[in-house]
């Protein structure tokens, strides 16, 4: 960002109609390459004085985490009457709702545009581009390291271990990869995303989460035979029963665009009853991109623009009934590792017909009599209670030797 | 637009900040449909009656055309201090400067977000969202008709004029369908889209257009066996000597994002230094889409947003030298139709090797002696100037019984 407003500070005025200058900092220490570019401007060892700074009209705070500094900053900040710009997805996503609150009452932007989807202004598309519709359904990929290891597995044939072991050192992926693989990153996202499209309060707690962890390069492969791609997708949908939350590796038709999107990128689709469907692609992290986001937040500031953060004032978000995964409808992708015997798939078959679960397609790779052999099928529609039977019962039969597993068929 | 503010009243009251009312309406006849809608909403037999209401405070065109009643509005409405929200790409792109200049006097909003890619938030996205970066290209599909066409023709195998007339009879193209195929409506949304991205005033008369009347069945399965797809390309881009501004069938690579863009949809992709590069997709047309766009800009005044129609003041929007196409350079695919004899090869490659420009590939379909038969080259990268001298000398040939085709490859 410190870059980013130095290169293109004419340019900035220019759009902006006023200069955006850097008139404090704050930092564990100072990163060499910006030496050059802060020379001159004060520093704070404390980045709550900053934040509460007579000087400064607008505070960045790039630091992360749902609490501790990062919070204080932000309650310093907006309590001192000044607008806050930050990247923290944690942070709004655990705090958004009181912060916003606080901006409101002493009449400051707050704006996050960075927390979600990286470089891609879906957040002012939502609230803004697309402000005239009813979304029915917004979903995407919001975490660029698995994706980054869902292609690389896809691209390699390797397993989701090797794959993270690269990606960790090329540094796509953290030294503790948990947030991002487990899925708790999206979740975050998510909820940021799902409050802005439905009016509706943050709620991470709501989100079923699932991470990428038990894809195999099986899975992968077999997908690609029953042209399907796996990625992992952050789902907001209103449902008969409610609105559903969640984040789980899904199969996806190829030809679809979240099917397209390979690497670091991200993507967002929103459905709006007016517009009908538009797709968002871009990077979803990255120094430059997050300054990208960053810097078109600080704009906002300087030109006045005050939407609500959450697209409407905090008082007009409306809860909404959670829809519980057990109620959940769709289609399911099943792999098995079974004994090569006579009359397996008769007592596997018999199993999905006494839940009701429909079979849609079976698939087995060769042959090898009483070795352990792969046994793929898939569901028509049915509800995930049953399916969570299916699988407890196929889990206990004597020919079924691994944990059986289960990716969602996602109709696009 | 009648409809979304008439559904979406409550919605729209919360996400703005205010209602939003009809309170004069003006056209040439009230459609049936929207008759219980604007019930006891004043009728106008005048438009520019209703512009200079003092009733208004936004004045919202619909009508379409670059001169005529549509420019009268305009310049009525601007000068009579009220918002302009229009739709209308034709009259942006001839006269969007001079209603910008007007607009900043009187210090109202000037929106036109419908006028390009539809229900797509790109313009907003672009002078808002993107606006920290400094954009090397921006290019993408802006008509949707052409897009349905070339679409049509790949899943049908037929010509042009067979799908024209079929997408006449759906309502996907206009009787009179040059506006569309004939690229100058992609032209139109191209000027607005280049001046907003490279801050320079409109230019529609710097833009090369062609249309996509000459591309044949057999070009575009020439192209899947070259692992391209055909699409009209609006393309603005910042080379060594200026601003190109180009609108012309393109040969892209199957799996660019543009490539994948199927039907009536329509899609940017825009490249910044900071953010790289994004991808804009949704529906180009349409009532609906339109009324999204538009309501987005009247929500826009609403909250009172007010951002730079063209991203800048005008007074800062800066001429760019304008890049000639006689010094565009890329790689060519060429179609001709021979005479099946022996020797033509070596003729056409003299002609190719005579201006430097250099063969890629060769594709000749079957062998028929003393008939006519296609023959396709595509060639590496070469200036166009050079190209236009293959071309005019293939023509001459005897053995060349065809006018040769040309459609650019272009590097995505």
């Amino acid at each position: 960002m410190v870059k980013l407003l130095s290169e293109h500070r004419g340019l900035l005025e220019a759009r902006a109609g006023r200069l955006i200058t850097l008139v404090g900092v704050a930092a564990l220490e100072m990163p060499a390459a910006l030496k050059p570019l802060l020379k001159g401007v004060p520093w704070y060892d404390d980045a709550r004085k900053l934040a509460a700074s007579p000087d400064i009209d607008v505070m960045v705070e790039l630091i992360g985490g749902a609490d501790g500094i990062a919070k204080q900053i932000a309650e310093t900040a907006l309590g001192a009457g000044k607008a806050l710009v930050c990247a923290n997805k944690a942070l709004i996503a655990k705090h958004g709702i009181a912060l916003a609150t606080l901006a409101e009452q002493k009449g400051v932007a707050l704006q996050f545009e960075a927390a979600v989807a990286g470089g891609i202004p879906i957040l002012k598309s939502m609230r803004e581009g697309l402000v005239g519709n009813k979304f029915s359904r917004v979903y995407g990929i919001l975490n660029g390291t698995c994706n980054y290891i869902l292609t690389g597995m896809e691209e390699s044939g390797r397993d989701f271990s090797e794959v993270l072991a690269e990606a960790q050192k090329l540094g796509y992926a953290e030294a503790d990869p948990a947030a991002d693989v487990d899925g708790h990153d999206a979740a975050n996202k998510l909820a940021i995303l799902t409050s802005l499209a439905f009016g509706t309060p943050v709620s991470l707690s709501s989100i079923y989460v699932e991470g990428i962890r038990s894809v195999s390069a099986l899975d992968i492969d077999f997908a690609a035979q029953l042209g399907y791609r796996i990625k992992l997708l952050a789902i907001a949908r209103m449902t008969d029963h409610g609105l559903e939350q969640r984040v789980h590796p899904c199969m996806v038709d190829c030809d679809k665009p979240v099917a397209q999107v390979m690497g670091v990128l991200n993507a967002v689709v929103a459905e709006g009853d007016f517009v009908g469907q538009t797709v968002f692609e871009g990077p979803g992290a990255g120094e430059r991109a997050t300054a990208s986001a960053v810097v078109s937040d600080l704009v906002d500031v300087a030109r006045g623009h005050t939407a609500p953060p959450f697209s409407v004032p905090v008082a007009k978000l409306a809860p909404l009934p959670v829809a519980s995964m057990d109620r959940h409808v769709g289609a399911y992708y099943v792999r098995l590792v079974v004994r090569d015997q006579p009359g397996v798939l008769a007592e596997v078959a018999r199993i999905f017909a006494a839940e009701q679960v429909s079979i849609e397609s079976v698939l087995q790779r060769g042959r090898a009599p009483e070795q352990n052999v792969p046994l793929i099928l898939t569901t028509h529609e049915c509800v995930e209670a049953a399916m969570m039977r299916v699988r407890d019962h196929l889990a206990k039969l004597p020919a079924v030797v691994e944990k059986p597993a289960f990716i969602r068929i996602e109709e696009l």
